[in-house]
């Protein structure tokens, strides 16, 4: 879909919640006259109609068609709050609601709406959606609401893709970024960076009209508000891979011999660190996944249990499955059960493992023999020695670099060591993240980015930058600097929404939610 | 939990939607001062406090614990429509919200209560809960603010009772009539019923305060309003099975050769009349399974597909399914291969059958030849050729009685006779039922029930008041007629909730979301 396709104040209607049985759910209504369709299958018309905006209204949504109306009133039911009968044996009556009355240009998207606060069955909010789509209203599009709220000039992109990334995240700390950026952080960073710039393009202009003498333009060219622009903007680029991961996620993979404790590990961490998300995924498949929560950053966990239970035929198939997951793995973890030690098919495994490893010695609580460390190929004894007592830091990210991995000593029974071991996932997950994604994002407040988009933009707006920079030092025209100062502006203009193509600002809105 | 468990007013808070990424979600907290805990989280709390009921209130849900606020205010930000300007770089901002105020009694609980409508990711719908709890909110147990509306007298048993149908319901036929009995349908009638009963029992009462003279009982004991309320009770006794059967759905299994088409009209189905649901279930399993509305009817579609396309171990797994599937099945279809036509595996099948069964003739737009018929074994073979030609009333629940199953001719590429072959599954699932769940269900007007707990109770006033009029018949004393009727009266109490024990109140409020 393409911004042409969105038609500004057509009605619009959607589900905007889950289609899930639920206490509550809600269908939401925008655009010119749509107060007045919906009142035309609601039971008190002439209350939502006369309703000022941010108020409720309650009564019924009714599907008036070939009814016997006006409703059957009766004494003999109950008043609800309103003080106003309840229609009865009315044979269209879907649902008993509350309405949202907004009215333009004070709503989410700045025009009149509706939003139907019904119970939350699947069947009756299909139900209602399908009733307005009956009434006048058009299912809308996916971000048409969000799209809206934006040509009307009430939300700009960075803060318009914040509520996409706010929805889809799948840890804390994921949505507090996001959160943040809904409350304009990346938007004020970046209006703050394009004052810089726009100050000194002032300056620049004034020098060109009125000029004094035949100076050079390392006279009249202030340098250090773009240098300040410059590393700012450089520190935005380097916020997104660390923006990426958080939103994205990591795909961790339990790999080990059968007995490793692979499925002791995964339900343990599942327990600790569950993630945020509604399904568990891939139990349909032959191995188990599920989203787990490590350190805050979402992590996809893989674990490919059981697959040594069946034939032979499946066996091959997944052995197979194990290796694709594995080379997909941004960490691998190979559990080594504690109280047995490494043999060679372990040896052989993590000799040739060419991904981020962590080898995890399970069962800790059982106690590991004294042998354990004898057992082990020697360029591993040292480094399982070490790993436990030394600090994180250390071994996280450093270690696999001269291709010794981290070791780590647990216990999915009693949850020894699980912490040292998310530490040491987090360690290897963010170690080239740089200072601007790594380390205590909670406590961040610096302002990141949340979308490639935006992060294409900045890196632009940057090489624009650093071209004004270097033109000025090789002494070019003030010209030729200009130009540079100005395309930066362009490409700041780009990541709010100033200066937007619009099949940039198409494909921004059609991966949101449909409802938002 | 039991009622006991209840602590009404006590500020309780819940997820009121389902937890999956969507626009919109919803959290709820209702008690005494929930305004005012709510207010300690939320930007704007003098704007929230001095908020009028049913009334909308802008602003941000923020943990403003161990920060530095006030918020900053920047005039960088575009105003929100509120015209307040949007907090920033505070780090335990949550999300932007709208709050829907309701001020007690007129509120869902009757109780003050705040709605928080805030995005729809898991994430931030937990996070706003778990702040809740931070706050001097407990989490709601299931049903508790239906609770708080039945012992605030907001709602009767019935309609309590329906909300939960409501959100459950699997198809637009038991949605509605879920909605029937939230409007106070079933409320009403139970009333009316009541009423001739209570008149008849004022009138027995000043017979024998007032005795003129030496009448026998069938003088004094007008029977026509008694016969009247034992009448309606049976009819709405006799509307259990078929409300059960749209609330519950039936089970309907597709048995057959391999390339009999099975999966090729579970798929047509599914997409003809996919029930209201959000999760295709079975397929973690060894056979396919999803919900279909089959006339209204929610159904249950077992497809053992694939079963024989693996190794010899699984196949006797397989076949052991499929048998318990057909053994547990309310209908089964058979299908044949109607190019091929029967061979006696399928006549074996079909003879051996317990279960309600129709023999589904398949690919019918490739031509069954002429032989098919033939080929039949031969008490299939007149069936098979009057059926298509048949009206579905002649054919459907009569069949089975003289073991000849019903026979259909479909294609589910051309979609040819599938409403046929709904007719017929229909017609197996409520032949049953009597005139009280039979029939054109949708055109329905009259009341039914919606539990087993209003059932039982209805079948208990029912017998008392049968009771009644054979006391009156055998010329007892008017106190004994008395007696049964106002037995009849306690459990009618029972169903609207008048006179209900603890612990059947608890155990109704138990089943409910949590949220509602």
């Amino acid at each position: 879909m393409t911004p042409n396709q969105y038609t500004p104040e057509e009605p619009i209607s959607s589900i905007a919640t889950a289609l899930a049985p639920a206490a509550l759910g809600i269908v939401r209504v925008s655009g010119k006259g749509c107060i007045d369709l919906v009142s035309k299958v609601f039971s008190r018309p002439k209350a939502l109609l006369e309703a000022p905006g941010n108020t409720l209204v309650y009564g019924w949504i009714l599907d008036k068609e070939g009814e016997s109306l006006p409703l059957a009133r009766t004494s003999l039911l109950a008043t609800p709050s309103s003080g106003e009968p309840t229609p009865r044996n009315a044979p269209g009556r879907i649902d008993e609601v509350m309405l949202a009355v907004y009215r333009a240009p004070k709503s989410f998207t700045g025009e009149d709406m509706v939003e139907i606060f019904c119970h939350g069955g699947p069947a009756v909010v299909m139900a209602i959606q399908n009733l307005m789509l009956k009434s006048g209203f058009r299912q809308a599009n996916r971000g048409e609401y969000t799209f809206r709220a934006f040509i009307n000039g009430k939300t700009d992109l960075t803060r318009a893709e914040a509520v996409k990334e706010i929805i889809d995240s799948h840890t804390d700390v994921s949505r507090s970024h996001a959160a943040g950026r809904l409350a304009g952080s990346l938007f004020s960073e970046i209006d703050s960076i394009k004052k810089l710039i726009v100050d000194t393009l002032a300056a620049i202009e004034v020098e060109i009209e009125y000029p004094e003498d035949e100076e050079t333009i390392a006279d009249s060219f202030d340098r250090s508000d773009i240098e300040l622009a410059a590393s700012r903007l450089q520190a935005l680029e380097d916020s997104w891979r660390g923006e990426k991961l958080y939103q994205d996620g990591a795909r961790v993979v339990l790999a080990g011999r059968t007995n490793a404790g692979k499925s002791s590990l995964f339900n343990a961490i599942l327990k600790e660190e569950r993630a945020i998300v509604s399904d568990i995924e891939g139990t349909t498949r032959d191995w188990l996944e599920s989203w787990a929560s490590i350190n805050g950053i979402p992590v996809r966990l893989f674990d490919t249990a059981g697959l040594r239970q069946t034939s032979d035929v499946i066996e091959a198939q997944g052995v197979e499955i194990s290796r694709s997951l594995v080379h997909d793995a941004d960490v691998v973890l190979y559990l080594v059960d504690g109280t047995q030690g490494l043999n060679d098919e372990d040896r052989s495994f993590i000799e040739n493992c060419k991904e981020p490893l962590i080898v995890v010695y399970t069962k800790a609580d059982k106690g590991i023999p004294e042998e354990t460390g004898r057992c082990g190929v020697s360029p591993l004894e040292g480094v399982a020695e070490d790993a436990v007592v030394e600090p994180v830091e250390t071994t996280a990210a450093g270690a696999r670099g001269s291709l010794s991995p981290s070791v780590c000593k647990i216990s999915s029974k009693t949850g020894e060591g699980l912490s040292d071991l998310f530490a040491k996932i987090y360690g290897l997950l963010t170690a080239d993240l740089g200072s601007g994604g790594a380390g205590s994002t909670t406590e961040r407040t610096q302002a990141g980015l949340g979308s490639a988009r935006q992060k294409e933009a900045v890196s632009a707006a940057l090489e624009s930058v650093k071209h004004a920079l270097v033109s000025a030092d090789d002494n070019y025209t003030l010209d030729a600097v200009v130009q540079d100062l100005e395309d930066a502006l362009d490409a700041l203009g780009e990541v709010t929404g100033d200066v937007t193509p619009d099949d940039v600002l198409g494909s921004i809105f059609a991966n949101f939610c449909v409802g938002k």
